[in-house]
């Protein structure tokens, strides 16, 4: 195994997001303030919350993990973005209505003093939204050189030694990867001539990776993972990560498949109802973003019940996902699974799930662990698709010639052996002790 | 690594099934004939069904368990047992109620001919059963003595190459650990002596370890894991197992609780309703009996969540079990889980599952499984507590001196990296492979 | 009140059923068959096991319904009907997959001796099926007297003194109220010119009602309330009854939404999803035939919460109703409710009711209570649209002056009180006997 | 009929409450004050909310129940009470958690003014509790007399017109109708001995009725119903009512029970879960106050569904209620109902219901309900048992010559037939009009 080294964070991490003031946005960094100030905790974070286990069971070494890798501290994050309304932060998590007023009233201050700077916008791609905050171009390259400059002033200004880019936008209709992708030298020309096919979000991650800036992308559409901008990536020496942040109904399914391919417990159907209120849910109403959302969404189930290797229990179970857009339930997602499944002689039992969660407090903590570990990986030297960051997606960037891991527990394994790897220790087996 | 060597299977492996007429056991039994005449799949069982990775997993080997390792064939198992009333097996499993006519029907001889030997029982230890078909004996050392005779005869008369003895019978009152168990000196004087502390299950380990036979335990009460039975284990050369079949809402808790703390995602409240019809329904409504069920089914989250690595996410989350006897449900087993956790800022978010589960369909291949992999133990010279198979259950025996695991998904690691070393493979660490 | 005479029900009662070989249908036969033997109950059915309360509570005077009122037996049933497949009902049956081996092995001779007559039958009206036993002529007017003569041909041949026509068959497509339905004149040309918005089953109930034939629809879609048919039934004197058999989700719909009207609980918000796997399920995955249910399952809650009342609480609640085809769970119906309340000073509250139903299972009963009443009612001179039936029904067919009663408990005192008017008794109203 | 005549509602209306401190009182006394504020409104209360129909469908006339009868106004309540610690009303609202800081901040004043008087308590009828603020006789008739004068100082010390006393404490032991509680001589002898079987809350009924103040019982324990207290009553012509609140899972059972009667659906099992966090948890976690709760729980259902009448539908079902003390659902209350039918043939259904309520927001609308209704009946010279208010409750009261009314359709019928009749209006039937 080749020795990592890893260099110090230091000074300013500057986060620039896009959709600032977005409901997962605005829980984020109002999260963020709270918790520096000590009003709140960052429940749901590894980087600050989760321990790691070094060595043998016995010897009962368990670290913190901001204590056993340099992670840059959350005091030293900067926040800044791009929004297609121009309110501050302050307004923005009020009109979310997530957060309750009292975890608002005490951080006024500092949520408006953030403000966004002009979004690369265009109702094509989110037909459910409308925005006025928004850059003009001559066409797509020249809007991308603006983002570029954003970049730029925004660490200047700042002072940053270092920024990462995430993409905490809604989500875009469905594009299928094709020519204009496939290469980088393609994708310029297509920039200057306003292909249809390149979206605001690859614009964005353009504009990152040409900065030497780390993108993430926490929404389900084709992004920063075509190979014209994994290209640029390579060229740039930047690590990216995406898609579509796994939360919600999603994680229980990354949870409960495993469980049943675990036991070899058979499936016969599966139906997932949601319900969320919020503005996601008006978007997601629209055919062309929610044919995004639903790819991301099925892809799941296949993956981690391999049909091909258990044809007998997975070849032809029924997967159905609902995404409704329901009002009264605000940001407060709601989940319904219904799955059936069969054992022993192929008797039928039943599971269901009823999730009553909240859509924005389940992803506000990805982002703040999203950013600091793509901040790690770049100290790191690592470069490209992050695949042991996959825990954190539903539908986890891969390389081309490789399955992507959706067990969450796999792939829990493979981003705590990353870091001990990163740390030059040997990884964990589980394995029983009297046999080693 | 020291090298590991497995015998062969050769000839064939008895099984004999404490509890030979109940529901779990008819159903193994019934399924066994069913899967053998090619009417049914033995859904849930790895040995019989489950692939395991060899290799890097761009390799694409998978093979199957059965062909990986050398496991008996299920045509080479030759079944028999005790129970408490004089009935065939046919007869025993229609009074189940678990499986349809159909499934019963077609192997109506085979079931029929399947007869148990009179049992070591006293209504003491299950107080809500009664049962004529039973052993007498001067004390309980005698007893001992008549369960090896029994076992002796079954492996001639059969002629066998091996044995496994495997306890389906009903939950014993609770036991807790003491001098008498301490040691097998004392154990031995305690049978002559009748001490009270020691119950049926444990004699049926006794005289299963003393004819160099493997035991496992399904139920939850106190049996061959106490040091006297160890010992004699470790004398013996023999591997033991348990305890308490993991089905049904402990297979669930021990899937969700993980993926709480894999999240970070605090837990406030865990609250568990049971329903159940059957045999088992009306032995758990007796206080000692759920009192041993109550331990086994509580142990199970704190040692996966931690509280005293993460006091603030798990320190004082309250969990109520309630097992109601409700005959409606006979042998459909029903879970309601309710599970209130919180995250970012300590948001609260509530998961509720419900499984309409059926209690012998999830156990029966969990006893073709333990058969099997026992016998394999026993063949690669493993021996005493089997921990990597705590897969398989809801309190798995451990060493005194460690805690036991009760995440699935780091027990399946274990049961599969296992499986790799018996045959002298490299474990799979799921790192990510630019970092290797 | 005027003084009501009934004929004695003398002879046979010949029962015609659109859609014969339909899980509904058949569920309906084969149950009939499987009483008359005394091999099963007719559970669900009030004509059969419902008593009534006459004079005052204290009087403890509860007659059968069935010995109350002159109702025809069950064995005096003669069935016959129209199906677009050739097979006979014991055939059906087995394919419906509603009732098990058992419950049809006994009753195999009266199952395979009703055969259907050909159908009317049009792909456009009912997009989803396909049938080759279907009836030819010119325009419909000549289809149409084709079931006359089919009715007709019934009733000789099996010696009936009486019949009555009932749609169990699939739901046809939205048709709007037009000019066509207006008149019987109309009607009668429009049939002539091959009308579009003439459906088949406008001509089943077009020929019941010539032929002096009770009909009754239960199916959502517009059929025999159309005023060009009513006129009809005026003019020959029938009683007609609609539409929508009130099963599974409507009719918990209809006991929840009177409880939150009668404690003055406020809706937010009413989410439904169901599951179906049978063929109502593919019919209902085809836009058009789901707009016609949807309405039907709309129009509920409106009318029983009055809004106009009560804006309040319940002007802008938000009513979303999904239907989901579901293969894997056959004629399993199963429903799925989200019910978002509020109380005192506007706290929120959830209901969630989740009904695993059988469809087939609950429909039966109702199909044998409308046959028997609606024969009632025309031995009683009752003619048009029977209100006091809308017990049955999801969405009610009533006079065009009055609004259609949902709450499924004024429905049943309806009825109640209608029999005891009937009978030329006092209706009952539950006040308190000392103001009495 | 006779003819009713109601004295006008002149002047205030005192309203003594027993638990003044208690979770629904000050929810009830919150919400007043919001209500009269403006800052809220009082949903779930029939007096202040609901309409009632007059004559016709056809009329169109549906006054306001308010408008209807003359009763109290909210404004003209005066509001007064006991509790077992001296903390004013704003305090006590703020421990028990139910409304948010919003909803007091507006009214502490309002709150602060209102201090409990010193309670008769005795900690052998309600284990679980404790209190300092207590009243000290030496024996149980002084005791009543101490509450007497309460009341007069109270309605001289504000000016009152009348008065209303409503039990609103927790659930005493359960106690059996026995030869002390047989006539008030008896009565008044026991308390003078000390007699155990009578309780605090009988002492505060006898207090009011002496007084000629209505008592009204929200609890389930044995109170104002003994014979003893009715023949006060009687003497004192007063109305009284009770007992326990029906509210949460029993309000639904009411609900789901008649529909499954209407529907002549078989019940095969009830299975409901209560998770409950408050103070009420606490007390019913206690053997004896649970035994109380749950003979008024388990009741409903045979009232309901006659199995005397339908044995084959409801003879032997399975009916189990458990009551769960759960600390981190606080005062929101949650049901799990799990319900086991059968219908056509005897195929079976379930049918779950999960109910996230919050108790005392059930609760608070009732109490305004029944203080104002006692009041009318009062001023309309009714005396004894209240039987049209059975509507609020879980038990309710009814003479011993007759079955009690526990559908609450019927109830609700029962309840505004009642109110027609004091106004000298007819009932009304639901007959259809063509019959009339």
């Amino acid at each position: 195994m080749k020795k990592v080294t890893v260099k110090n964070p230091e000074g300013k991490l500057g986060v620039l997001i896009v959709g600032l003031g977005g409901a997962v946005s605005t829980t984020f960094i109002a999260g963020l303030h709270n918790i520096l100030k000590g009003y709140g905790k960052p429940f749901g974070s590894l980087t600050q919350m989760a321990t790691i286990r070094i060595g043998e069971r016995t010897e009962n070494n368990f670290p913190f993990i901001k204590d056993y890798v340099s992670l840059s501290k959350p005091e030293d994050i900067v926040i800044g973005g791009w929004e297609i309304r121009n309110n501050n932060c302050y307004e923005a998590a009020k009109e979310a209505k997530v957060l309750e007023s009292i975890d608002l009233d005490s951080i006024v201050r500092e949520m408006e003093r953030i403000e966004p700077m002009s979004a690369v916008f265009d109702k094509y791609y989110v037909k459910r939204l409308d925005g006025d905050f928004v850059k003009r171009g001559k066409n797509k390259k020249e809007l991308a050189e603006q983002l570029r400059d954003d970049i730029k002033k925004f660490k200047e200004l700042n002072n940053l030694e270092r920024v990462v880019v995430i993409w905490c936008a809604s989500t875009e209709i469905f594009i299928s990867e094709n020519e204009v992708h496939k290469s980088l030298a393609n994708f310029e020309k297509g920039m200057l001539e306003n292909n249809e096919d390149i979206s605001p979000s690859m614009l964005y991650a353009y504009a990152a990776l040409s900065e030497g800036v780390p993108f993430i992308n926490g929404a389900p559409n084709l992004s920063v993972e075509i190979p014209a901008l994994l290209e640029l990536a390579e060229k740039t020496s930047v690590p990216v990560a995406g898609k579509d942040f796994k939360t919600g109904q999603t994680l229980i399914k990354t949870v409960i498949a495993p469980m049943l391919k675990a036991r070899m417990l058979g499936l016969e159907g599966w139906f997932s109802t949601n319900l969320l209120g919020n503005k996601d849910g008006v978007v997601l109403d629209e055919p062309g973003s929610f044919k995004t959302k639903e790819e991301s969404k099925l892809s799941v189930l296949n993956t981690i019940l391999q049909p091909e290797l258990y044809p007998d229990l997975y070849k032809d179970f029924y997967h159905k996902v609902r995404i409704n857009y329901y009002p009264p339930r605000g940001d407060n997602k709601e989940g319904w699974d219904n799955i059936d499944i069969f054992g022993w002689l192929g008797y039928p039992m039943q599971l269901k799930v009823n999730f009553l969660c909240k859509d924005s407090i389940l992803a506000a903590p990805l982002v703040l662990d999203l950013i600091l570990f793509m901040d790690l990986a770049q100290r790191a030297g690592m470069k490209g698709i992050q695949e042991w960051l996959s825990f954190y997606f539903k539908s986890p960037n891969h390389s081309p010639n490789i399955i992507p891991e959706h067990d969450l527990f796999i792939q829990q394994m493979k981003l705590k052996n990353t870091l001990r790897t990163i740390m030059n220790e040997e990884p964990i087996t589980h394995i029983d002790t009297d046999l080693e």
